[in-house]
């Protein structure tokens, strides 16, 4: 497998790009790309990635933060792999592959700076409560919810914490070829929850 | 196959209760419901439905104009037959079948108050225009346009005719179970465009 | 003020044949028609409105259900002034006013077949637990929610009572004509929760 | 007026950060961030920005192509002092004013990489026919249209060309305080059309 070069500043790699695995979810570009935007990277940061999933998220993030570094965490060993095949593929050497389940694994990580959230396992609570522990000053976490309980329970968490957080809906519909017309297919429809200490 | 009384005055007959052929297009619930509202049907008007498909919106238009009749025009077999068997599992005695593509086969029909615009296969413009002048006095001409083609067409049919169409886009996500969490699943997106004579 | 005749079996009455008030909120069309269609209505059911507004579900709902009755439940003496006058500038004959708050005032009133609540005040839970008591069987409730506490709270509710809602959030997009152009205006984006006894 | 740092690589500099004047259009934060992401962007580049408006897009773009350099076009006179303004308050020297109409002032200009149309007075088609004369290779044109003319236009333009335009369609709701409750309030709808040449 080629190495891939993606050479812009912004975010937004295509997801064809990407190695992908059946039942493995990839967060799709344009979620992707107002994710890195709400959790504002800069270099030397360092930044979790919990549920890494596809790794979409980690090879952005990885690529923005350099020399930071982002501790990719799942506990799937397959998503855990296809993480660290992905960030081969883009040439990345400041990955952390962290296989296991948050928050316990957070344990013996750096302090982050970032915090992304894709997968929770329903623990999103204990998650962010051990994230918000260990956050640097100024510190942001996001969450992508595709669930409603995720939605719920995030929104419960900073309700409880007193936090107010920033939440986008976002619809996205991509026209695409289907015969000789053009189709509008949607996306399917994501939360976007920011928390900023 | 038992007959299906569905006893409301409201449209919205849930998408699991039409019998459905892997291919054929459903209407999805949400859409139909407004489909029929732009539409304003009352009993003893005349309808085209042009393109019925699996026929959801025939079957939901009849029982609305009923003793008034619609007009199921379908040049696929598959789907002409399909319409029919929905036609039948609602009870309904008020539906005609066209078997062939419009405009052509409009030719002998009576003259409608309502056209109902689903499939057009690229002669969205010619359809339009024999159901304009077909049309009786303030007939609306309701389009489905899933497609860039069909709204593009309709849009400069309007404008060339110096008509002025009310144009909506509706997105419609619906929390479904997938596993133990509930995710938002998007229906693809859809333009609604009312032309009133 | 003359009596409109809308002549159509099918919801949908434009948003500008309501009279209306500054500050008190209008089911927007395309809103009432989907929530018309969750909620089923037919001839001979006794509705709830609660939190009328302008009274534009009432007006709805009044049509279709006649010679049922619906009971139009809101607290403002601007709002139930507002639902008055659009039950009578639609001729309507079956519409009560009952003038407070959910669910206090509720106490008196026929069981319902149906409940509709736009507006709650922070009182959901205790209005659906009111309701459903009330409800008839094979009754249904739809709550609109505007805000996320309404959808919080209505999820909430539905979980620990064991229900099974059905949730839509809805996103519509109307093209409004702008000078020479035409732009896409977006109507706020709303959830319609319902429940099924 | 004090000089803003923003100092995060990722694009997304919240919409209250800008200086903002009555009547003139601000691209949204969301639908910035996406703009960026599918016009692709890196140190070095020569960028237009046809309609400049407030200046957010030049500024972000500013940000990220530096020591490249962006030529903000705009035609009216308090929209380009807005984004002269704009582009001093986050203390940027690699942005060109340019006053005047596209496609006529683009005369005099360096061959850009990436060309950003958000404003096309109606002439949309000579813009994108003189941009794509003057586009160096691999260059980038995106469109970020909100009224139906921008849109047909546009696609009707890459049609004509033979170009196979990527295109989205953009919802995002974003939670507000409104009293002692959270509303979901829509954003109008954009259409964000990307031609590569």
């Amino acid at each position: 497998m080629t190495e891939i070069k993606w050479p812009f500043l912004t975010p937004g790699i295509p997801d064809a790009l990407f190695r992908r695995e059946e039942g493995v979810p990839l967060t799709k570009e344009e979620i992707r790309v107002l994710t890195m935007a709400k959790v504002r990277l800069k270099p030397g940061q360092t930044v979790y990635d919990i549920g890494s999933g596809t790794g979409s998220l980690t090879v952005e993030a990885a690529r923005l933060v350099n020399p930071g570094r982002v501790y990719a965490i799942e506990k799937e060993p397959v998503a855990a792999a296809l993480t660290w095949a992905n960030a081969n593929r883009f040439g990345l050497s400041n990955v952390e592959f962290v296989a296991g389940a948050a928050p316990e694994v957070l344990a013996g990580l750096p302090e982050p700076d970032r915090v992304l959230v894709g997968g929770s396992s329903g623990k999103l609570a204990a998650i962010l409560e051990e994230c918000l522990h260990r956050l640097r000053p100024e510190g942001r976490i996001v969450i992508n919810a595709v669930t409603w309980e995720t939605l719920r329970d995030g929104m419960d968490y900073a309700r409880e914490r007193g936090l107010d957080p920033e939440v986008i809906n976002v619809n996205v519909a991509r026209l695409a070829a289907a015969g000789k017309s053009q189709l509008w297919k949607s996306m399917n429809s994501i939360y976007i929850i920011t928390l900023q200490v």
